[in-house]
C-alpha cells in the first residue's frame, strides 16, 4: 500500500509519473488491489494537476493492453472510425455510417449505450423494432463483406480498465480532465481496430467541454496520441450550446436521421454530417476532402446513402418500414411573443431525461419513444401561443421543467 | 448525488465552499450517504486547492458537533490541554502531566493509541503492568478531585466524523493538508473540554510536516481557530529530524520519562518538557511563563512532580515499582570511527515498528517491550565497535534494517 500512496502523493505534488508507476496503480485498480477510494483521490489529483504528454501516452497504452484489440483485417481497405465527445441530439453516426459506406469505405463500428445526458448509438438502433445489436464475430464478418456496414455493441472486452475508471469518474466529479478524456477516447478507438479516426469535439453548455480553450487542448492531445500510434486523427470542433437538429430521444433521433438521408432536412445537422463523412471518406480513400465531399453529396442526392441505410437496418433485422413513436404528446407553447434567441442544450437534455429518454444510472431502463421535438429555429419570430416543442413521454401526469430552455427576446 | 458532485467540483475548481455545502458533504459521509470514493476525491481537492479560514472554522465546527462535547466543570480552575502533532520518541505527555498537576493546574486528558510511526500515550501507559486506561465518568471525577491528574482513553464519542475522515486520509495520501490537520486537532481538543490549549508542532523528517513554512502556517491556523472559539492557543515549533530523547518504544519511553522526573536526564527532551509545562502552568494560573517556569523547575527538583507521577500511576492501578522490559536485546555497533553527525528519526521509527513496537493497521497488536535505545549523542566521537543503539524485540531471528539511521562522518 505504501507504494500506492507514494504514487498518489507524487501526482498530488505535481511530479511526473513513470509508465511503471502508472501501470502499478492502474493495473492494481483493475485487479482490485487498489481501492476505489484510492483511485478517486488519484484521479482528482490528475484532474487538478494535469498530465504530461508522455503520461497520457503511457495511460492510453495501459488502457489498450488491459483488454482485447480487434483485428479488422478480414475486410480490405482503410478502416476509419468516428467518435463524438457527446452532445444533445447528436445522431450523426446514423447518418454518416451509411453515407460513408455508400462511398465504398467500410464502416465496422462498435458502439455503446447512453449514460446521463449523452445518448448512445446502440440505444437509438435498438429503438427500431427487431433491430439486433448483439452480433457474433461471424455475423459481423459476413455483414461487413456483404454490405460494408456494421454497427454492433462490443463483442470483446475492449479497454476494460478504461470502462472501470470511467464509471468511477462519473460518480466522483473527476470527468473534467482533458488527459483522462483523451486517453479514454483513443484507447477505445485503437482497441476497436481503427486505422484512422475522425473525432467530433463538442464544446458548449450541453457538452462535457465548456470552453474553446479546453476543446483546442483536447484536439491537440488526440492528434498527438494518434501520431504516437501512427494512426491519423482528424478533428472537428462543433458547437453544443444548442441541441444538434430538432429531435432528442432515441426513436425520434432515428426518425430525424432517416429524414436527413431522404434529403428532407437542411441546416446544422446536415452540414456537420457532411463534414464528418467527407473527412472519413477522404481518409479512407486517401483523396482530398473536396473530392470526398463531392462523392458524399452525390450519394446523398442520388439515394445511395438512403438505400445503404435501409439495407443496413434490414440486415440487422430492424423493421424500418413501420417506424413510429408510441407515446403521449404534449405541446409546449410560447408564453410571449418575440424572436427566438437561444435554445439551451443542457436544459433540453435534462427535460428529455425527465421524460424517460435517458439513464441516470447504468442499469436504468429507458423509454425509446420518449423525447423532445423542437418546432422552431433560432431567429424565428415567435407569437404567443405558438408551439415551441412537442414532448413525447409515457409517464403519467408528467411534470415538465421548462425553465431556461427557450430564450425569447 | 448531483449536489455532492457539484460540491466536489466547486472545490476542484478552487471556489470557496459555504458552511452548508461542507455540512452536506461531511455529514453525508458520517451517515454513509457520501461514499468513501467521493470523500477521498474531495479530500484530495482540499489537499491541492487548500481551504480558506472560514472553511476551516466551519469544518472544525462540523467535526465538533458530530459527537459529544465533554464538560469538565466538575473540577475548578482553567483546564489546559496539550497536543503534539506527533513525533518519534515523543513521551512529553508522561513528563508534563505530573509536572503541571504538581503545580496545582488540573490535567484531565483523553489520549489515543499509536498508529503508523507515531506512538500513543494510552499504549505507553498500558505498557505499565496493571495500568487501567479505561475509566468510568465517576472514576474520572473522583480521581480529578483527589489528585488533579487523570489520563484515560476516550469515554465519549468525541468528534467521530474527524475519526472517520482521518482513517480515510491515512489510506488515500490525503494527510498532508494544513487545514485538515488544524481542524482535526482543534475539534478533538475542544470536544475534549479544554479551556486553553498548548500545541507542540513537530517539523522534520520524522514528522508529518517537513518544512518550517508548513509549521508556521499550521501555527497561525491553530491560533485563529482558537480565537474563533475564544480559547487561547499557544504553540511551540520543535524539531523532529532526530528522535526526541534516547528511548523509542512504549515501555522504554515510560522508563525514560520516569528518569526525567527523577532528575537523571538532561538535554532536548527535558528542555522541551519544561517549555511545554511552563506554558500550561502559565495559562492555567494566568501568570507569566517565567514565573510558571520557576515553579515547574522547583517541582521537578524537589520531587513533587515525581511524586505526582507515582501517585497517578498507582491511582490507575499501575505497578510502577516493577517496571522493566521483557525482550531480547541486540546491540548495534558502529562499523567505522568518526563523529556522530545525525540520527534519522524516520529511519528509527521504521526500525522500531519492525521490532514490534508499532501498528501498521489499527487492529494490529503491538509488543510493549519492543523498541530502540540510542546510546550515543549527536557530536559524540565514535570508535568502530562502539554500541550505537540497543534493540529490544521478541521477534525470532529479527532482520534489522539499519540503513540511513546513524550518520558518522
Amino acid at each position: 500500500m505504501i507504494m500506492i500512496l507514494d504514487i498518489i502523493n507524487k501526482k498530488a505534488n505535481k511530479y511526473e509519473l513513470t509508465k511503471e508507476e502508472l501501470e502499478t496503480i492502474f493495473m492494481g485498480y483493475l485487479n482490485n488491489e487498489v481501492k476505489d477510494y484510492q483511485m478517486s483521490a488519484f484521479l482528482m489529483a490528475i484532474c487538478i494537476n494535469d498530465m504530461s504528454d508522455s503520461e497520457v501516452f503511457a495511460l492510453t497504452d495501459i488502457f489498450i493492453k488491459s483488454g482485447d484489440v480487434l483485428d479488422l483485417s478480414f475486410i480490405d481497405g482503410i478502416k476509419v472510425d468516428k467518435h463524438s465527445t457527446g452532445g444533445v441530439g447528436d445522431k450523426t453516426t446514423l447518418i454518416i455510417a451509411p453515407l460513408v459506406a455508400s462511398c465504398n469505405v467500410p464502416v465496422i463500428k462498435m458502439s455503446g449505450r447512453g449514460l446521463g445526458y449523452t445518448g448512445g448509438t446502440i440505444d437509438k438502433l435498438e429503438s427500431i423494432e427487431g433491430f439486433r445489436v448483439v452480433l457474433t464475430e461471424d455475423e459481423i464478418k459476413n455483414q461487413a463483406r456483404d454490405i460494408g456496414l456494421v454497427i454492433t455493441s462490443q463483442t470483446k472486452d475492449l479497454a476494460p480498465l478504461d470502462k472501470k475508471v470511467y464509471a468511477l469518474r462519473d460518480v466522483t466529479a473527476t470527468t473534467n480532465s482533458i488527459p483522462l478524456i483523451a486517453s479514454s477516447i483513443m484507447s477505445k478507438k485503437i482497441a476497436g481496430g481503427a486505422d484512422k479516426i475522425v473525432i467530433d469535439i463538442k464544446v458548449g453548455c450541453g457538452a462535457l467541454l465548456k470552453t474553446m480553450e479546453e476543446a483546442k487542448r483536447l484536439e491537440s492531445l488526440l492528434i498527438k496520441i494518434g501520431s504516437y500510434y501512427q494512426k491519423e486523427v482528424r478533428t472537428i470542433i462543433s458547437n453544443m450550446d444548442r441541441p444538434l437538429g430538432h429531435n432528442i430521444g432515441n426513436k425520434l433521433e432515428v426518425l430525424e436521421a432517416f429524414e436527413v438521408l431522404k434529403g428532407n432536412v437542411k441546416g446544422e445537422l446536415l452540414n456537420l454530417s457532411l463534414d464528418l463523412a467527407s473527412k472519413m471518406v477522404s481518409m479512407g480513400k486517401e483523396i482530398s476532402e473536396r473530392e470526398a465531399r463531392d462523392e458524399v453529396v452525390e450519394n446523398l442526392n442520388n439515394g445511395k446513402a438512403l438505400n445503404k441505410f435501409l439495407e443496413f437496418v434490414r440486415y440487422q433485422h430492424g423493421d424500418i418500414d413501420n417506424l413510429k413513436t408510441d407515446a403521449k404528446v404534449y405541446n409546449i407553447k410560447a408564453n410571449k411573443s418575440g424572436a427566438l434567441k437561444d435554445i439551451n442544450a443542457l436544459a433540453i437534455a435534462k427535460l428529455s431525461e425527465s421524460l424517460g429518454a435517458g439513464r441516470k444510472n447504468k442499469d436504468d431502463t429507458i423509454d425509446y419513444n420518449a423525447g423532445v421535438v423542437i418546432k422552431k429555429e433560432i431567429g424565428d419570430e415567435i407569437k404567443e401561443g405558438d408551439v415551441l416543442a412537442s414532448l413525447y413521454t409515457n409517464i403519467d401526469n408528467p411534470n415538465f421543467n421548462l425553465e431556461g430552455i427557450f430564450e425569447i427576446s
